[in-house]
């Protein structure tokens, strides 16, 4: 048996917005501290972390390589497959500046309302985006389940929604699965991974002492 | 806006069992426990209680009234229709007792399988208890958006999920909902109360400290 821990990063240097593709940075000081309420965690749990992947991202990427090299860890594998979905022409766009463009923000509240059948502009498919991370899943729960390896996964709120959606066959196209369940900056979801299957042990359990801003999607 | 905070009780003292309307106590040091990590989450979150309500059956009830006493809160109301799913012949006949007879187990069996088609005898229907879950959290809903009051509800692990699947519109029939998506003992849910929604916050965040021991389905 071994557990798949998902960790959300932190909150980025930036305004209100999609943030999927677009590269935008975390605080230092916001990942050292994100850094030592996991590394409490683990010692209070008694877990040791083997295996480190991440999302290329910046906003992942700095952290997963902070907690690697105090953990003394190998530098962390990134993986493209778990990159945060592509909103395409809002991607990193402010809400505030579209809220000013009542076309652009019907878009948008549409999007919410349907992410499946209304799709953002130039944007990745829902069913695409699933696809992908679905499948990269699948490898990561091969991999710890052969090797009985615990492993760390620092990536993003939409990746963390599509892995649960996926482990509890819940219908990836329900909005309400994006919009009312918070998936919080420096949350940790533990998936336990036995012989024939897996089970979500906590959902978004923000890391002691860490109290999540306000909420971004991203 | 308030929070309504779904607490599960602790660990019964009982063997591994289906425990539904059958009432086995908590160890009186599991609800202290309890009882003195809530606290400490209440004072680092800076969350006020001002209403409480209670599953009627004592693994929530000795819970609830003691977290009442210890914050000098009104005794909490009793609601029968938070009790747990009533799980008829089996409940709270030992799992070790029901394997001994293959005849039962593989009644139980096909049961986690599809828990609407294959319900247990003289057990209550997963659809009758969806009812009245749904409705008991619509009035506690209801209460806490009008007086603005953040309300802590002691209940049980299935009714915890039955109102994760009503607040995420996640269908209340699939069968792993229930298997494998973990609601510890002592965790606790958070849900936010808007004016026009509910949003799940956290879900099974176990209180800081209290380590869950072997998973009971109570």
């Amino acid at each position: 048996m071994a557990n798949i821990y998902l960790l959300r990063h932190g909150k980025v240097d930036g305004e209100a917005a999609l943030y999927g593709h677009t590269d935008v940075p975390v605080a230092q000081a916001t990942n050292e501290k994100i850094n030592q309420d996991f590394a409490a965690f683990c010692q209070r749990k008694n877990i040791t972390i083997d295996h480190m992947v991440t999302s290329p991202l910046i906003r992942c990427l700095s952290l997963a390589q902070l907690i690697a090299s105090s953990r003394l860890l190998a530098a962390p594998k990134a993986i493209d497959a778990i990159k945060e979905m592509n909103f395409g022409q809002y991607d990193g766009v402010p809400f505030d500046a579209l809220h000013q463009q009542p076309e652009h923000w019907q878009v948008l509240e549409k999007f919410w309302q349907d992410p499946v059948q209304q799709s953002l502009p130039e944007a990745e498919l829902l069913t695409g985006f699933s696809y992908r991370v679905s499948h990269a899943w699948q490898q990561l729960v091969e991999q710890a389940r052969q090797l009985e390896q615990n492993t760390l996964v620092v990536c993003h709120g939409g990746v963390i929604r599509m892995i649960l959606a996926h482990v509890l066959n819940v219908d990836f196209r329900n909005p309400l699965w994006y919009t009312q369940l918070s998936i919080g900056n420096g949350s940790l979801t533990t998936i336990e991974v036995k012989e024939n299957d897996t089970r979500v042990k906590h959902i978004a359990k923000p890391l002691d002492g860490f109290s999540t801003a306000s909420e971004q999607v991203a």
